[in-house]
């Protein structure tokens, strides 16, 4: 029997943004179940980053769209989904850094 | 008493992206807390991602680092670490939607 090997949480991390994509991408049936539609966008936004979309100006979603929407087909495929992950992971990781002091752990 | 919020899959997935890179940058104390040397590039491939890393010839993760490496620091900061786990995911999605039908789940 092949010996089950338990993922790493790097492993984790990738697993879980391929899911979670394919989830709310596969949401409208009238969209294609490999891109974010701006519905399916917006799902994503109150659903999984409420925290962070809930304080924002009712704007703010609308552009984020545009702005991340490369190739302006209104759809986000997931390499842009995968740059505002890595955008709020961005600022998340230098608000961390400017709190914490610069010294090893 | 300030209620606890559960993350979503996503907030816990950036956050473990910060504490994964955190902790292979803070090993080496001769090198900066917010950066990996080549050492601790090569700890974080072979620990976190030995599945990919323990087929690979020798000098495949040496060119891996160098094409990282955007600014020729000899050092991967978190913007380079995270196109890393990006192409990465990229792959792994790529090869997961060619083994999918196209159809809505």
């Amino acid at each position: 029997m092949a010996k089950k090997v338990t993922p790493t949480e790097t492993e984790r991390c990738i697993e879980s943004m391929i899911a979670v994509f394919q989830r709310y991408a596969g949401r409208e049936i009238t969209n294609s179940p490999n891109t974010l539609s701006k519905t399916e966008f917006l799902s994503f936004m109150h659903t999984e980053l409420a925290s962070f979309s809930q304080n924002q100006d009712p704007g703010v979603l609308d552009r984020m769209m545009k702005k991340l929407d490369l190739n302006c087909d209104g759809q986000l495929d997931f390499q842009e989904f995968l740059n505002l992950i890595g955008g709020l992971a961005q600022a998340c990781h230098a608000a961390f850094t400017t709190q914490q002091p610069s010294k090893k752990i």
